[in-house]
């Protein structure tokens, strides 16, 4: 079976210098069925991806997974290990304004150019991840682990690459500890990273979401300090959504990026959001 | 919720020189939801311009629009308000054979490279629209009033651009009326445009189209006069609809275009047309 | 009405050198209706292809047809006649590893880079096919002739094309004999063409499968044979595959390809396929 569903938005955006009209309407496809034997399998992408999605060793977008008591197993554009148990901070505003609330990964999420495997396990309160390239453009692999306890969420990760800096060797060892504390949902992440050629990354964050009915205010502060070119990088990010119903939001943010060498910016945005 | 539909045809085309088989398939996301608050709102694009809909800033193609009382609001690749008010003539042909009997119009429809916002309201047999650019690629703005008054309709609308000619500003009135008298349907359309740099272009035209049963025949006259290197231009069309039902069509139709400087030439098409 | 399909595939290639991961998922739109005369119209394109679908007289993929007591006539990326007649011996692997099982055909497929028309008549165990391109790219044709008796089936097939080697005029004739014998199918083609410029091409080759509940074994060998620079390539393939119920197998597959001056390549896959 292939089934529809659908995004869009629409609003004003300010970059920090010019103040643009902003829209998009997606459409993704989701493809499911289930083998006598009780094993379920399937796979979606984007119609805009459409071309991406069948590169065979080239694939760029989309995946296909087969899933039974063994766990699941996916190929494809698929988040690494380490990002599918730390994951993201929350972003604010209805484009995301640059989604400097996401967590830097060396590994997944079609950085690769081409399919990489995900492999993903739940037993109760506890998930584990794994995740390798095939070797051939670039050779990497990820480990993650994540873990439920009541309203408290844990996450770790470990990811390899031998696509640092200059091409050598990088690794990166990251966390997030995450909870819900009556209307306040929040999360912390923090990853350390040896670049390769000398040089590191460490990055850490929090974010906090309070919901009040159809509202939810949203913050986070970042920072991405390297000890390379890029330097050291502070977002913060407040953010408001108020849920209209029916897939429906009004969304609007405000992030501030602070860069040592590039100096600081603010941008924001507000639109409405549909999911279909 | 999204739904699917679509549109395709087959046939042959000659460009005045050379008779080739045409042929296309085309499919439409429509997506569509409702508020808690009654509002509706809304996205479409086809499937070959998903690329182009989920542009953001440099959205190509697609919209996307939120409706209530207050009317309706819709970004992206829509029509300028003028042309939302006015329209084309009909045209002839199972490809439209170069769609001669279009009306020029300086803002909307793409022209921008970007999305535009687009204001309808309608209030009884008066509809009022107005639509406007951002600014940050091109500056423009138009509006547009529509009027029924029984089987009578006009149409007018102005256009302004700061994309004119050599750079220059350029503005657009134009006007239509049509009705139906007994089995003929008629339009008339007239438009006046500086194009900016001293330089001024003329459109105006008619069509009319007879329908008995099934069969559709029209026909129509257009003239595009300008006072710069592509000087004037006059296209006659005429053409047949036979519906076959069920969505099928067999249409054909003839074309002759005279341009002053480049002359005359003569297209025509046959082929069958099928909606889904 | 417009309905959806998919198909999706994962697993591991060795293309004689590298093992790759290779995933592909995609999504077929099917477009069908009938007009109040009983005839059958639709068309069809995969969601990647939209693009080269909506081409006119440059489209390169999906096709428009009509249907009805007269046969069916389809235009747009269809099959030759003689491909439409004879078609290619069954390939293995769940990457079908080079498609060397497919024969070579000079006409159809895409091979224009512009639509094609292809005519079919069915009557009882006769089926009768012809096509044609519109010389505006290139000018060819094909005729074909496919007949059923029983559990064995024929097919034969004739090409010509004025764009053969060095722009030349070039013919094809190419034939098939199929057949069923017990839990073996089994099918034999051989082709001989005039390439122009003074070359040919002959090719031949076997195919058999051999099924037994879920499994399903199958062997290929194919030659072919040039007098110009691409030489004598052989190959030869054996796959399995396994049916897990719901639309999904198991498949693998080995291909030996020898080619007289590039020397032989022994490449291999193995993965999952589904169906949607």
């Amino acid at each position: 079976e292939v089934t529809l569903s659908g995004d869009a938005r629409m609003g004003i955006v300010n970059d920090g210098d010019t103040t643009e009209f902003s829209s998009r309407a997606r459409v993704a496809f989701t493809l499911s069925g289930e083998t006598d034997g009780g094993l379920s399998f399937g796979a979606s992408f984007r119609a805009d991806n459409a071309v991406g999605a069948n590169g065979n060793t080239d694939t760029t977008d989309g995946s296909v997974f087969i899933s039974g008591a063994f766990g699941k197993l996916s190929m494809g554009n698929v988040a690494g290990a380490a990002e599918a148990a730390v994951g993201d901070l929350s972003g604010v505003g209805y484009t995301g304004l640059g989604d400097f609330s996401d967590t830097v990964y060396l590994t997944g999420d079609g950085a690769e150019g081409e399919p990489i495997v995900q492999y993903a396990y739940t037993a109760g309160d506890l998930s584990v991840y794994a995740s390798a390239s095939d070797g051939a453009q670039v050779s990497n692999y990820a480990l993650g682990l994540g873990y439920k306890m009541g309203d408290y969420n844990f996450g770790i990760g470990y990811e390899s690459t031998d696509d640092g800096l200059f091409g050598d060797d990088a690794t990166h060892v990251v966390a997030s500890a995450g909870g819900t504390f009556g209307a306040v949902s929040a999360k912390v992440v923090y990853g350390q990273a040896d670049l390769g050629s000398g040089f590191d990354l460490t990055q850490y964050g929090l974010s906090a979401t309070y919901s009040a009915d159809a509202l939810a205010v949203t913050g986070y502060y970042k920072v991405v300090d390297t000890d390379f070119i890029a330097g050291e990088t502070t977002a913060v990010g407040l953010g408001a959504s108020y849920d209209l119903g029916g897939g429906a939001s009004v969304k609007g943010g405000v992030v501030n990026v602070d860069n040592e060498f590039l100096g600081d910016n603010t941008a924001y945005d507000l639109g409405v959001t549909f999911s279909f």
